[in-house]
């Protein structure tokens, strides 16, 4: 026997593929009751909720449950009004909680204790059952459950920056997921176990491609290759959405103009729609990015984004389609503050949109720092819906190996105030369309998913993307819940295990914010790949493409004046709002170098210079990723050997890197401040022109 | 008790990463003796053999052996004469068998019954442990062994064509598995994984970087992440070897020059040398392709090759290192037959080459075709030790999808004669060094390992670096032994699976040659990717990159003239086989057309015409294919779901395409001869221009 354990052992072997989803024995097995599965119901959704709660029972409990058309004791049932009557009797409220939502009750019923897994559709008996298991699987009681859940916002997407080539723009974690050359006929166990992932947190749309798109995914060959995903995803609740290029029309129809409002490119778009649509019959729509970083667009023809929104909104309005049109947008000949420009674009739109199209918008008003303040678009297009964009993918928070959880960084930004009814007004209210009552409301966010057998390059990464769906279900989710639920199904339920995990993944992004961009600085990352430091970039083509754009360090001092005595953008926020980021002393620190050019030697908060609470901010980064590989170090008994090893491993190369970007900001920094470091911060490794030299030409995630 | 199973069954799930290492349990476990290991050596070596052995004889008995000091009866032996002084009398011959070769024999020691594995080293033992186990898996009987082996070929190499930026060119198996941007410190567990395959049929080296090489592999960064890979393999006798830019003086070292007689040359050579070995003490050597496709090289300093060779041989020298120079040229101011090129080329350089610099050369004169006649090199530089150059990725044999074991292909080279030194002068015997007397002697195989799962892009695809490394230890093996030894480990070594299985490998290369480029047709392949028939092109910039160079169909006939009367490239044969093959009577009908112009009307061998006999010879390739398809699905019931159906989905990929090269061809060629199709052959799906409309843009293996 001991041989044949030794096997099991080697195939249990943790290597990452299974996500949070793997329904390892739990200690409490037997408080788990149901030895039996009842379910009406034949679709393949349903059917998709028995074979996953019975992967999960099995593997948490060592027992299959057997699939029973008659209610055994202590069994779970899942049923919609329509399989059973009195459904609705027995979930009170049901009806509220719409086509996705659903209600876990433990009842008795003709005498037997049952737990009833009730929804109005069966894509509501789906995320049930998964949120039945991650109770099992997080060891929480099951014995007395009475949970009513629905989602507050109706599109929660991923968005995959994945070339037809294969190649991950931002991805780091090797290549596409999507084979497209072996699609249509090759459909894997990795695309239903994708979409298996993606249902358990909620998702329920994903953009296949990069929105830096390639024309081609519109043609028949890339269609069919699409349609063969949809059908993997389709019972999953997951609609597929393609990214489009806008001059599409011209490339692919050989039309001579893609100007929204000529009759031909009209007629184009509304054909190929059709086409879709004949594949696809629930094909989700379009994202855009037009007229944003070379991408071609409708200003091209001088028309708006509204109108090139709505023409493509009207090609897939008859269908059922959405057009999601993305306000990432800044201009090559536009000399104001970047930060400000997608608002100096979008905002006078406002109303002009189709019923069908929401906007969507990145969470700050750069692109995806380790910290930004929140995007001044959201509560300023009131009659407009807008969609939420973060970035799963960590471009610019250590890529593949920083341990960065992302759950605080979407708290912030869910949380933040926008004032724009007054108090209260949170991006979230924004997003899930309560503020401006919104009938369409989303949320994106672009994956870290990859071919890696961890799909997102590290097991830690995985957590972003579990953060991201459940977050997205429910925008009030505190980071520190999730994180918790997460490292219960990741690692193990025991408190010995979680709490030091939660601990390490709660601190980590603010460990990173402090050893790359502190005190409000951003986009000083090398160009490019955004691998490492390079706060002295000032060479690139485009002077809002250069670092010392964004921190303007000079011998007074550094940061971006966005009061009124510089670019002002803070009058894109609301006045309450406005006003307190007016002045630095009424500014959060955490956004001051943001909002305010702050002398070197002015006195923040604790009574510090600004230039020694900067070295300081940078020694805190460096010593938390320390404090994580203790941490960590002290957790080798109680996890498995491999993803210990890695993660491990990756500690160190954080470690070092960290220790990196602390060195190479303040030996720029200093060269302009002049000024010493304070008592106890050691001088950096290297001269400034050794942090300058490093080249990495073949960083990953930056494909040409 | 169920349940366990049923747990057990899913983690055994066969996706295809334990490769032909998959320590099932076999039918006659109990048959397989050993319950105990005795290994004396502690070397990592010996730890990775006695790992080795453990993991699969616990897997292919359920039970795990002990490790004892003291020899058990039933006990398996590893031993050297360094170990146990007696060993060179227990296995007699042993001396003989080199650094790499073992013993294996059943025999009594103080009464005990024990199975020896004896070598001279501790990759003997390493390597007669991975042949132990294959016996094992095999089900061959293990009682009565008395085995000798040692490798006929030095070098057996593998080269990774991976680029820096993790693309492989000609890969079809997902990205690179080299993680450059991890390493050197993520030495992951896949590494190690890739040293056991390889140790186990033989290979001992592996090129890291493509051919195409970028100087930046030379960095300090790179060759310490070289270095860690090194560290992995060194156990498994695996050494590393790189591929270098010619200009990387330039690059890296700013020199004006790359000319190989230039001091400063010289002198930065020796220096990278001496640093590369300061970091891999057993570093293996370099691997250049210069002067070839646009590479810079030598010539560019009118140099010769060997002037280039000898350079970097002298660096390498004092270390113990060597020079694999390509010969894989042709320049595009040469209006000759480019097939013979390399020959006129190297030919003249014969004796000039530094001892420890080797020629590598392509088995054919052009490029990696489903079939070309072995190249005119071999046996034609008998000053000179030749490597053999494989492609194992099949970038023109169907690459991921097509069912087309490479078995066959590289028997029919390697026991090509060549009657350099009279009949039975083989390639084998060129390039293991009997037939000229070399101490120097190598093959190389271009790797078909990614990320995929699968390593190699299917399960079948495994087979050809199986048959490689098999057959690079021992050429004389036949393709239909190392199939049915793979067949075996792979799947099961029940006959009622063997048999079927290897029935569909032996005709699966012949089925390519018949629907893609019969009768000794090469280069139809569509422009770049080679994804597809594009006989038809004609219209690259340089002569020889056109399908119709080489095919030359008009409306007298079809074929390359390479007689007298045209090229003349078969006076680059001994003259012997250059008689042969001037008169298409005596030209092997499988070679027609390489070596021939031929009427469309002349009857061939079995009295068609050609022009029936083309179409009859694409006729039979499609019906192969759908053979291959009916033996498959009779295997329904005797192979694992998810590599069944894999397969299964692959061979119909194949026979759609095989109709689609079988029709694009017969209707391009039939615009030409303008002739009827021969009765009950059926007329191509689709007209003339419908094919040529087709277009891949984004086809795998093609990075830009």
């Amino acid at each position: 026997m001991l041989a044949f354990l030794n096997i099991t052992q080697g195939a249990w072997a943790e290597d990452g593929y299974d996500l949070w989803l793997r329904y390892r024995p739990v200690p409490n097995a037997q408080a788990i009751q149901p030895h039996s599965i009842t379910a009406p119901g034949h679709s393949p959704t349903v059917k998709a909720a028995v074979a996953e709660l019975t992967r999960g029972l099995t593997g948490l409990t060592g027992q299959a449950p057997a699939t029973d058309a008659m209610l055994r004791d202590g069994a779970l049932w899942l049923a919609t009004p329509t399989d059973s009557p009195d459904i609705a009797r027995l979930a009170p409220g049901l009806t509220k909680l719409g086509a996705e939502g659903y209600a876990i009750r433990s009842l008795s019923r003709d005498g037997k204790a049952v737990t009833l897994i009730a929804a109005n559709s069966d894509r509501g008996l789906l995320y049930g059952s998964f949120h039945y298991l991650r109770l099992a699987a997080s060891g929480a009681p099951l014995a007395r459950l009475d949970v009513r859940e629905s989602p507050r916002i109706d599109l929660r997407l991923l968005n995959h920056w994945d070339n037809l080539d294969g190649q991950v723009e931002r991805g780091y974690a090797g290549s596409s997921i999507w084979d497209w050359w072996t699609l249509p006929d090759d459909k894997g166990a990795r695309y239903t176990d994708y979409a298996r992932a993606n249902a358990s947190i909620g998702i329920n749309g994903t953009v296949l491609n990069n929105v830096n798109a390639k024309a081609e995914s519109l043609t028949p060959f890339y269609i069919a290759k699409a349609a063969a995903l949809a059908d993997v995803f389709r019972p999953y609740g997951i609609k597929v959405y393609l990214s489009v290029k806008w001059t599409a029309p011209m490339e692919l129809g050989g039309l001579k103009t893609a100007d929204p409002l000529d009759p031909a490119v009209v007629a184009w778009w509304r054909a190929k729609a059709d086409e879709i649509y004949a594949t696809i019959p629930d094909f989700g729509g379009f994202l855009v990015k037009a007229n944003s970083e070379g991408q071609p667009g409708p200003q091209d023809y001088k028309r708006t984004h509204a109108d090139g929104a709505n023409m493509l909104a009207a090609a897939v309005k008859p269908h059922g389609g959405i057009v999601m049109w993305r306000a990432f947008v800044y201009a090559h000949d536009n000399p104001d503050d970047r930060a400000k420009q997608a608002y100096s674009d979008f905002k006078p739109l406002d109303g002009q949109f189709a019923d069908n199209v929401i906007v969507q918008v990145k969470n700050g008003a750069i692109d995806f720092q380790p910290r930004e303040p929140f995007h001044p678009l959201f509560g300023a297009m009131p009659k407009t819906p807008l969609m939420m964009e973060f970035q799963i993918t960590k471009e610019y928070l250590g890529q593949r190996t920083h341990l960065t959880y992302l759950g605080p960084l979407f708290e912030e930004v869910l949380r933040a105030d926008t004032m724009a009814r007054g108090k209260g007004s949170t991006v979230a209210k924004v997003i899930d369309g309560s503020l401006d009552n919104h009938r369409l409301t989303g949320i994106a966010g672009v994956a870290n998913i990859g071919t890696d057998r961890t799909w997102s390059g590290s097991v830690f990464n995985q957590a972003d993307w579990y953060a991201f769906g459940r977050m997205a279900w429910n925008p009030d989710l505190s980071a520190q819940a999730v994180a918790r639920e997460w490292a219960a199904q990741t690692f193990s339920p025991a408190p010995s295990v979680i709490d030091p995990i939660v601990t390490m993944m709660m601190g980590s992004r603010e460990a990173a914010v402090n050893y790359m961009t502190p005190l409000g600085l951003a986009h000083i990352m090398a160009t490019g790949h955004h691998y490492g430091p390079g706060p002295w970039v000032s060479d690139l083509a485009r002077p809002e493409w250069n670092p010392v754009y964004y921190h303007r360090a000079d011998a007074s001092g550094i940061g971006f004046d966005r009061t009124k005595t510089g670019s002002n953008a803070i009058a894109q926020y609301a006045p309450a709002l406005a006003r307190r980021l007016a002045d630095p002393r009424t500014t959060p620190e955490r956004d001051l170098l943001w909002f305010h050019h702050v002398g070197w030697d002015q006195k923040l908060a604790f009574g510090e210079t600004l230039w020694n609470a900067l070295v300081h901010h940078y020694d805190a980064g460096v010593a938390d990723v320390v404090a994580m590989q203790a941490t960590w170090n002290g957790l080798a008994q109680q996890i498995d050997a491999d993803r210990f090893a890695q993660t491990q491993t990756f500690l160190a190369i954080q470690h070092r890197e960290a220790i990196w970007w602390r060195d190479a900001c303040i030996a720029y920094f200093q060269s302009i401040a002049k000024r010493p470091l304070p008592p106890g911060s050691a001088a950096p490794a290297h001269p400034l022109d050794w942090y300058k030299a490093l080249q990495f030409p073949f960083a990953p995630g930056n494909p040409k």
